[in-house]
């Protein structure tokens, strides 16, 4: 089958041929006078498959000078070819798309006149910066439009990770009413005891707060913080006796944990949805979330408390996603702007 | 049995009932004119039990002051505290030790007179800072006296993780030897495609270097430099056709990797060791090491190269433990000096 390189697309005129290429896979788009035209993404596929001669004149062009020539043309060309084969050699029907995103997916056995695109396809290299906030847009206009956004991480040995993205509204049944005196605590180096037993039962029964240490129940800064700014716990210092207040607290506990604040307030919108949250340290994230009794069932969410303009790069994403999948817990990333928290979750998937 | 509170000391002076806190768990340290002075600790313990009742002139000292004056008297007691509690309860001989690390352990129905330390034990918390030089520097000293060296990290409700650390010399059986002049390869975007078959067959027969993509083969920009380094191939540009000398090519490599250099210098001695290295993307580290043939076995390490002077937070380290153990590989550390790169080997323990 010839097609001719003309700039950066390849033409196939004859009619037959073209109809034969574009019927079978999709493949180009077809030209208002006759005839095909493709870009080198799908031109250099269907070379690669043996499906298509490209010439220059009367030269033949080798897969070399397509990919050269496709790698001038577009930057990450090597990316975007590596997802494109992969889908495609799937049995997926995979169209090139805009600037959002790269490639739109059909469904099983779907065509683009019969079938709505099922997926939008980003192809990024490993190396590529994760920023939470243009990720989150993208997420947002995929939802609305009813397409579920597929992220295809190439590693620079060209293997390639899927993840799925989606918002995500947790919900527990723990919340519980308090009424009563605060509880007294004491503060010491970098946790807070209660050491009267029926104050330390008390917190323990309205929404599992704190562990038991002996007859003692220890609570962890960000417990203490919490209770203290919903009334539950008055706090001394251990050795002085002296009262400290919210926030000389949370003064403190900065000094501990740079970003207390930002992780008190993902903490504080999880138990306002009943949630009982606790530490994600063996884990390696911020909390592991329960949907009520921790001792009752296992945590269903881990959870990563990070900042509105949030930036790392896509290794550390996938360490995440890939912490909690080896626990069977679903990630969540907790956004935290000045009004609100929001939550993206992120699943491995295999298209 | 009564005790007395003397500045950060507990004294039990009755002879008789010295011996009976002594011979029983060997708490306290025997005075030379008889009785048993004790470390607040080891007090807070058995008073904790039971065991052991505190005075202060006449006046009984309540759980809550002990902790009192224990947190006043030595920083991060609680954290010390905890663990000492928890190795105890599980039946084993603990001893407060000194300056480098919190605890000699004694191995099961072992005591001072009868057996040797088995273990030191660090405790610490959290939210300490990890700092890879000093670290090795215990570990080699604990290796030298042939103790085992535990870390115990207390996470912020007062759960327990132990470390086992210490040193590994992984080896490999993939060394192969080269003849032959070096492959041609072409420079994409961010890495590196070998459209020769004959070459591309070379070189994966040669430590199964690169991936196949098609009838081509990907190589990854520290499989290029690596194989630079030794002769075995030559890069020219795809779009120009232009020779690529080594020292031009790292200096863009570094463009898309900041730390290439460094995970160069722990690629070479991998290589070196007649390992097979791979890239860690998927498991979150950098390298995954095989014994031979990525094909015929799973990788045995992960593997992360880091600085000379490295150090980060225990929640970094107990997530890369974490993932390693999640998919049955050991982690080491590959430490980067000037002259040779060290291995060191962190697993999760039980004790």
């Amino acid at each position: 089958m010839p097609g001719e390189l003309v700039k950066d697309s390849v033409i196939i005129k004859d009619q037959t041929e073209a109809s034969q290429i574009y019927n079978k896979g999709y493949y180009g788009y077809p030209m208002s006078g006759g005839g095909l035209e493709m870009d080198l993404l799908e031109a250099v596929y269907l070379v690669e498959c043996g499906r298509l001669e490209v010439r220059s004149g009367d030269e033949v062009i080798s897969m070399e000078r397509m990919v050269a020539s496709a790698s001038a043309a577009h930057r990450d060309f090597e990316i975007k070819y590596i997802v494109y084969r992969d889908l495609r050699g799937r049995g997926y029907l995979v169209k090139p798309a805009g600037e959002e995103f790269d490639f739109r997916v059909f469904p099983r056995g779907g065509n683009p006149n019969s079938a709505q695109t099922k997926s939008w396809v980003s192809a990024i290299s490993e190396r590529s910066v994760f920023a939470i906030a243009p990720f989150m847009e993208v997420m947002d206009r995929s939802e609305r439009t009813r397409k579920e956004l597929l992220i295809a991480i190439v590693d620079e040995e060209g293997d390639i990770t899927f993840y799925h993205a989606d918002r995500s509204e947790p919900k527990g049944t723990a919340l519980r009413e308090w009424t009563g005196p605060p509880v007294r605590a004491a503060l010491l180096e970098d946790r807070v005891m209660v050491f009267d037993e029926v104050g330390a039962q008390r917190l323990y029964d309205h929404g599992f707060y704190g562990k038991k240490l002996g007859k003692a129940l220890q609570l962890s800064l960000i417990e203490a913080a919490h209770l203290m700014e919903n009334g539950r716990l008055e706090v001394y210092t251990i050795i002085s006796g002296r009262g400290v207040k919210l926030d000389r607290f949370k003064k403190r506990a900065l000094k501990f944990q740079q970003d207390f604040d930002l992780r008190l307030k993902a903490y504080d919108d999880l138990r306002s949805r009943g949630l009982v949250v606790k530490t994600g340290f063996k884990y390696g994230s911020h909390f592991r979330v329960y949907e009520d009794d921790p001792e009752r069932s296992h945590a269903r969410w881990l959870v990563h408390a990070v900042p509105a303009d949030y930036e790392t790069t896509w290794p550390e994403i996938s360490r995440a996603v890939r912490l909690a999948h080896g626990v069977k817990k679903e990630i969540l990333f907790a956004r935290v702007t000045d009004d609100r928290t929001e939550y993206m979750r992120l699943s491995r998937v295999r298209p």
